[in-house]
C-alpha cells in the first residue's frame, strides 16, 4: 500500500530542487526539523528535501519526477494537524503548499470563491466578511491552518453544528494526481449528479489520493446578528444531556460547545483570567451561540434555550454583553488545546457519537481512564457529538504511556463505535489513529478503502503510512 | 467495464427464484415489460427475471449467485428515474427494492432516521412531519420515488436550494457489494473524518458500486411557517437575472423555481386551470418560497424580495393566500414534466450551471434549438442554476430525432460546462446521458471513475452500461 522509506541520492535532490526557485528548496537539517513536526504530540520526522513550489507547473514537475522515481511525497499545509497527517514519515519529499496562497476569485454573483490550497482559513473568512459573505468552517486552528489542510481532514469547528463541515462547502477541486497529471473533480454548481462524486471522495482523504491545488467553495450570506451565552452546570452529565434537549426543542444554535471543569481551568490559567465569573460549583459549561439576520427571533430562541436549561443542572445562563466579551469567550474555548499542551505531554482523541450519546461517552471515557490510570480533559463540539479527549501523560510511566495507553484508547474507540459513532470527527486519521482503523471499518470496507487508494496511487507515493 | 448481455438458462432462473418467496419472482413477459421501463422517454428493456427480495439475506444470496455466475444485476427503486438508470439493458436480474419498505427507527433524540431503501420519499416526510421533523429533499417524483433511488441519483428538488440535496442528509449506508458481502459505509454522526468518504462516494453512484439497503439520514426541525409567492415576468431573461439578485440581497429562499411560458401553459392545460391568474404578457414566472420558525422575518424577507424584483422585468408579485393555493401552485410546478410528456415525445436534459449563468444558458439552449430545428420547454430549480430542458419531438423526423438531435444535446452540454456547470444536476447519468460523459470529465478523470468502478465491481455485474 505505502512505498518504503526512501533515501534520496544527491543527484535526485539536485534534480528535484531544480523544479523550484532556489529559495523554495531546502535540505538543511534545522529546516527539515522545523518542517518535520505538526501539532501532533511531540512527534518529528525528517524528510530528505523540502520543496515549496509556487506554480502549478512546478508542482506537477515535482510529482511527475517522484512518480517516475518512486519517491514518497508528503503534502503539507500549515502543519496544524492533530493526527500527524503532514509528518514525512517515509522521508522523501516534503511538499509545502505555502506558496499557493492566493484568493483567486470571489464570485459575488454566484456566492462562490476560488482559492489556492495555501490560503489561511481566517484570512479568507475576513476577506469575505468585508463583502458580507461567509465561509463557515472554523477549526480552532483557523488563524494558521490552510484551506487545503482543512479540505484534507474535512475539518469542522464550532459552527459546523448549524452550517456543516468543509465537505458541505467544497464544490470543485483542482487536483494533481500521483503521476503529475491534473484534473478538476467536479463542477462549480450547487447540485451535481454527474458520475461518482470525486470531489467528496477527495475531501477528507488527507493527501493520500491526490494533492489539492485549488478549491471552488460555496459561500452564504454572512449572518449579521449573534448572541452568545455561557451556561455553567453542576454536573458534566447534565450539561451533555441538555445538548440534545436544545435541538429537540426545535432550536439549531450556531455553536454549542462543551468544556469540563478542568478544561475551563486550563484555559483561564493560559489566558490569565476568565471573561465571565465561573461559579464555584461548576462541573462543566456549555457555550451556546445563536445567529441570524434578525435579532427578534434570536431573543425568542434564547428564551426557549433558558426554558430547556432550567430542566437540567444549569446554575445560571450568562449573556456575553458585548463583542469583546464574545471574543474572549471564544478565545478561551479555542485555546484549550494549546493550554493543555503547554501543561503536559498529551494525546488528543477526536471522538464523535450521535449527540444524545454524549453523556454515555463522557462517563465511559472517565471509566476507561480509571481502569488504565490516566486522567483526561474533555471538551468539544457537543452539538455535533464531537468530544475531544485530551489524555494527560502526567505521572504515567513511559512504558505505560507507550504500551498500555493504546489499549485504553482502543477501548475508547470501541465505545464510540458501539454508540453509533466513529474514531475521528474532524481531525482525520493521519499517522496516529491509523492503528485503530479496524475499529471503524469491517475488513471488507477497509479493503475497499485500500482498493480506492491503489486505483488513485498504484505506486503508493502520496502521503505514505497515513490513513491506511 | 460492463458485463455482456446475458441469457439465463432455465436452471439459473430457477436457482435465482429459489432465493425469494414465490410471489417475489417473475419471468412472465408482461411483468418484465411493466418493470422494463422507468420515466425516461419511451424506453423499455426486458430483464430475464424480476426478483423482489424481502430480507437482507435473500438479497445477499441473489447477489452472491450473480457474482459467481457473472449475471448482470440492475437494481430498481420505484422506476421514476429520468436517465434510464433502472433499465435492465443487459438483461439478467432486475432487482426491485420495493419490499424493503420499512422506516426502521426514528431517533428523535439525535434527529436521525434509519430507513430501508424502498420507503417512498413523501411517506417518510409525512411520518416525520407528525413528529415535527423534516427531511428536506423533495424531487418532483417524491410521491412515488424511493429513498434508495433518491440516494442513487443524489436527488434534489425545489428545497435543495436552502436545505441541500440528498448527499447533505445521508450519514451512513448499509450496502451490499458486488460479491454479496455487506458493509456500513460510515457512522451515524454529523461529522466524520475517518478514512475516505465511502458514504459520499456511494450517494449518486446509481447502483454501479453497490446496492443500498438501509440509510441513516440526518433530520432537522420542521419549519412551521411558509410564505409562497408567484412572480410573472415580461422576459425569461429578466426572471433568470432576478434569481441571483435575490441571493445577493442576502436572502436564501427555501425554493426559487423558474417556469417559462410554455411550461406554465402546459401545466395549466394538464391541471385544467391555474391557481392564480397569469397576466397576458407573462414570458416566464418565478415561484418563490421562504420558510422558517417565525413569521416576522419572513415578511421582512418578502419585502426585500419585492424591492429586488422591482429592478427587473417583474409584472407583479402575487402571494398565495392560503394553504390550498400554495398546494396548487406547487402541484402545477411538479406536474410540468408529466404535462409535457403527455403532449409529445420528449427528451429531458438536466442542465446545471452557477446560478448567475442561467440567462446565458437559457439563451444558448434556444439558439441551439433554432440551429437544430427543435423546440424546448424550460423550467427548473433556478436558485440552484438547475434548468430542466424538455426537448419536444413535435414535427422532427425520426432521423433528425435519432441522429441530429444528439449533436444539439452535445452542444447544450458543452455550453453548460463552458459556463462552469455540468451535464446533470439531479437526475443522474444512467443510460441516456452516458454518451456525453466526455464533456463533463477529462479522460484522466474518466479513467479514475472507471478505476473506482473496477475496484468495487471487478466483474462489472452491477447496473451494467450505466454512468460509464
Amino acid at each position: 500500500m505505502s512505498i518504503k522509506r526512501r533515501i534520496l541520492s544527491e543527484a535526485e535532490k539536485e534534480a528535484l530542487a531544480q523544479f523550484v526557485a532556489p529559495e523554495n528548496a531546502a535540505s538543511a537539517q534545522e529546516i527539515l526539523a522545523q518542517y518535520g513536526q505538526d501539532h501532533t504530540e511531540d512527534l518529528c520526522f525528517l524528510a530528505e528535501i523540502l520543496l515549496k513550489p509556487a506554480r502549478l507547473e512546478e508542482l506537477q514537475a515535482i510529482v511527475r519526477y517522484c512518480w517516475e522515481n518512486e519517491i514518497p511525497i508528503t503534502p503539507r499545509g500549515a502543519g496544524t494537524g492533530l493526527a500527524g497527517g503532514a509528518l514525512p514519515v517515509a522521508g522523501g519529499v516534503l511538499l509545502s503548499m505555502e506558496n499557493f496562497n492566493q484568493i483567486v476569485e470571489i464570485d459575488e454573483e454566484n456566492l462562490q470563491v476560488t482559492v489556492e490550497a495555501g490560503v489561511i482559513t481566517e484570512e479568507l473568512q475576513n476577506t469575505l466578511a468585508e463583502k458580507g459573505l461567509y465561509y463557515p468552517p472554523d477549526p480552532a486552528s483557523r488563524g494558521w491552518s490552510f484551506i487545503g489542510g482543512n479540505i484534507a481532514t474535512n475539518a469542522g469547528g464550532p459552527r459546523a453544528l448549524k452550517y456543516g463541515v468543509v465537505k458541505d462547502y467544497v464544490l470543485n477541486l483542482q487536483l494533481v494526481l500521483a503521476d503529475g497529471s491534473v484534473i478538476w473533480t467536479g463542477a462549480n454548481t450547487l447540485k451535481n449528479s454527474t458520475g461518482f462524486n470525486l470531489t467528496q471522495l477527495i475531501v477528507g482523504s488527507e493527501g493520500c489520493l491526490g494533492i489539492v491545488v485549488r478549491a471552488v467553495l460555496r459561500l452564504i450570506p454572512l449572518p449579521s446578528k449573534r448572541l452568545l451565552m455561557l451556561a455553567p452546570f453542576r454536573s458534566a452529565e447534565g450539561a451533555c444531556a441538555a445538548v440534545s434537549a436544545i435541538f429537540r426543542a426545535g432550536i439549531t444554535p450556531s455553536a454549542l460547545e462543551f468544556m469540563e471543569r478542568a478544561a475551563i481551568d486550563r484555559a483561564i490559567e493560559y489566558m490569565g483570567g476568565s471573561p465571565l465569573p465561573v461559579p464555584e460549583e461548576t462541573a462543566a459549561q456549555l457555550i451556546i451561540e445563536v445567529d441570524g439576520h434578525y435579532l427578534e427571533p434570536l431573543y425568542a430562541d434564547c428564551e426557549k434555550i433558558q426554558e430547556v436549561l432550567d430542566q437540567f443542572d444549569c446554575i445560571e445562563l450568562l449573556f456575553a454583553d458585548n463583542e469583546e466579551q464574545q471574543r474572549q469567550i471564544w478565545q478561551s474555548r479555542r485555546n484549550v488545546g494549546q493550554a493543555v499542551k503547554s501543561h503536559s505531554i498529551y494525546k488528543e482523541e477526536d471522538t464523535v457519537v450521535p449527540r444524545a450519546k454524549l453523556p454515555q461517552l463522557l462517563a465511559g471515557v472517565k471509566e476507561i481512564g480509571a481502569k488504565y490510570g490516566f486522567s483526561s480533559i474533555c471538551y468539544g463540539h457537543a452539538g455535533d457529538g464531537n468530544l475531544h479527549v485530551n489524555i494527560i501523560k502526567g505521572q504515567l510511566s513511559e512504558d505505560a504511556w507507550q504500551n498500555e495507553l493504546p489499549k485504553g484508547i482502543r477501548e475508547i474507540f470501541e465505545l464510540t463505535t458501539s454508540l453509533g459513532g466513529t474514531i475521528s470527527g474532524e481531525h482525520g486519521i493521519g499517522l496516529v489513529q491509523r492503528p485503530y482503523m479496524d475499529i471503524a471499518f469491517a475488513p471488507t470496507a477497509l479493503q475497499l478503502l485500500k482498493n480506492i487508494k491503489t486505483s488513485f496511487d498504484p505506486k503508493g507515493i502520496l502521503n505514505p503510512y497515513k490513513v491506511l
